[in-house]
């Protein structure tokens, strides 16, 4: 049983997201497809690059992730396969892979040119449809990268800055704010350990300051601003019952800083 | 074919429901996974309650019913596993399940306590992905409920209110308000009959009046208050075309009076 | 393997789609279930017609495409089942189809009159989860349209007006905004074809003069205003990455005209 998923800008109101499906299951009827997100804010490459990185791993091995935030549609940009150990990834040539090159080794890259693969009528607007969806129901059927594509070398990248790290210091911002209002920002639990910082931090963010790294959303009162490790591993700024974003008037590019106490 | 259908609040931006059906399809590639919804209001325990009781005896017998609306995960609360003749729920101990206690006889209660089928690198802030998702996939497959959890006997219980009912009278309030701003109330059509209220009915709300019982939102002219039985069979208050809540200003909590004329 | 698609105004929130889900796979278990969008605007038949005609064509044959926009549910409105050569539609008899009507030769239309076929205890509400769901199941199982209903001539048509065609200029109107605020008209390409209209053209709408056809939405500067054929095959106004609908204050029902240059 292969997976595909979707994740996109395209909203739920027009069909698009649907009519995806249509072309995939009449390439490969046995084929399961899976909603990661339609509702990326639209052309917003480095929130789709966030929810896919959160996403990713929690398919099994075998999935194939779709991913269309393609502000240049139509355009000369190249649409990629890339295909690491566990994962193959269909995306445009638009930094929204970033952090899966980041994170995965030994990505093979392939930039697609097999336009037999893709719909007859080609349009120049709607590329989910007419590439990323067969390309994909073919691929969801073995049919091997090497009749897809090409390998391709000039993948760009780059899209989410690193954190400043300092000893018991850390410096970063703001990537991702979610349906909650949680602030989601790049620094890792992984950035927090390397620089010898514990639960008993303090953190700054608009001028506000957070005490200590909270274990639950439920730990402090209902209203109050708190500070934990996300599911995805990374420093969020949340608040029990409310949204964080709207109380600081925060979001993605805000600056935050966590250090010793 | 087992389904699980899933029920949260957690909206369909961010990739939240979409992990949670990565892990189930990674435990059980052969079950069938069905959205209720994702976009039952934040923290809204009764309007999630009022959901599922809508929707649970639509779905074949066997299905697992997910739900997670859950303000207080990572918290001291326990994660119930209700086994009712037809079906099994997944939700916190936090009043979700009131109206299944209410409606099923012979609930068998559980609580979750085997960590080895949760997700090992637990968070505190996604048990849907961590513990729902995982636990709903191996009973799916048939995993029995003693190797899950244990049986329990303090669920919490009791979210929605009686309505108050006299002879050819009966006195509630407004449980949920839907997507076309249709306002559903406590007072089902067995209350109706109890107290001996006919279809020539008067309805008070808001300072409104309402005569008569309709069959259909289109009995009236568009922009014309009307009352009816729900398709989930209660006094619901609609607007032939329009919202009901926009017009009458109400909402969960409006009081709502129904008696003989 | 069958597919049933929908297609709604119900919105998401309120778990009327995963109801309909519900009670199609109890009837039958082995269908798969596609949503094309249940966020058409509320009542807006129109739209539905048009999300309709862009989607339906890019399902595998023998798909049955199942709307639901219905402002007169539980009204003497017939419901039809209507079978072309690909596709059976089901749908309430108010203008929904009439797209379909006008590109599908050898419709076979039905009203359903069975109604054995339907859930056991009707609302006058639901008809999505109480008749059309279990008819689409039926029919996914192959049960013949004559034991469903019966045969039809009064199917009402019309909804979408046609432009105005001369040598060299054609006259039309929006009929659709998507979730990009890209402006669709129902000038086809054919039309301009058919007019003696090349990419040299240029488009009035709302006082602003556009010139050219664009292959792509990234062949101008962000924010700027320009005009192609969108990947339904119609004229569209479109603003790189920004909504056309906003700058130009337009939605369905604008005028726009199109002319040699």
């Amino acid at each position: 049983m292969k997976i595909i998923t979707l994740l996109t800008d395209f909203g739920t109101q027009d069909g698009y997201a649907g009519t995806m499906k249509g072309v995939i299951l009449g390439i490969n009827p046995h084929v399961t497809i899976i909603d990661i997100s339609h509702e990326i804010p639209k052309w917003d490459i480095k929130a789709a690059a966030f929810v896919l990185h959160s996403a990713y791993r929690y398919f099994p091995s075998g999935t194939i992730h779709v991913i269309v935030v393609d502000p240049g549609v139509g355009s000369e940009r190249e649409i990629l396969a890339v295909q690491t150990k566990d994962y193959l990834f269909l995306a445009p040539d638009n930094e929204l892979l970033s952090l899966i090159f980041e994170h995965e080794r030994d990505c093979m890259v392939y930039r697609m040119t097999h336009r037999e693969k893709y719909l007859a009528d080609l349009s120049q607007t709607f590329h989910g449809r007419d590439i990323f969806a067969p390309v994909a129901a073919y691929l969801s059927k073995n049919v091997p990268l090497s009749e897809i594509g090409e390998p391709y070398q000039d993948a760009v990248c780059g899209l989410i800055p690193k954190p400043k790290m300092d000893l018991n210091k850390v410096a970063g911002e703001i990537v991702y704010q979610d349906g909650f209002g949680n602030l989601i920002s790049n620094i890792s639990k992984y950035d927090l350990a390397e620089s010898g910082i514990s639960e008993n931090a303090v953190i700054s963010i608009k001028g506000k300051t957070i005490h200590g790294l909270r274990t639950s959303y439920s730990s402090l009162s209902a209203g109050e601003l708190l500070a934990l490790i996300s599911s995805a591993g990374f420093l969020e700024i949340a608040c029990n019952k409310c949204s964080a974003a709207d109380i600081l008037q925060a979001g993605a590019g805000t600056k935050v800083v966590i250090r010793t106490s």
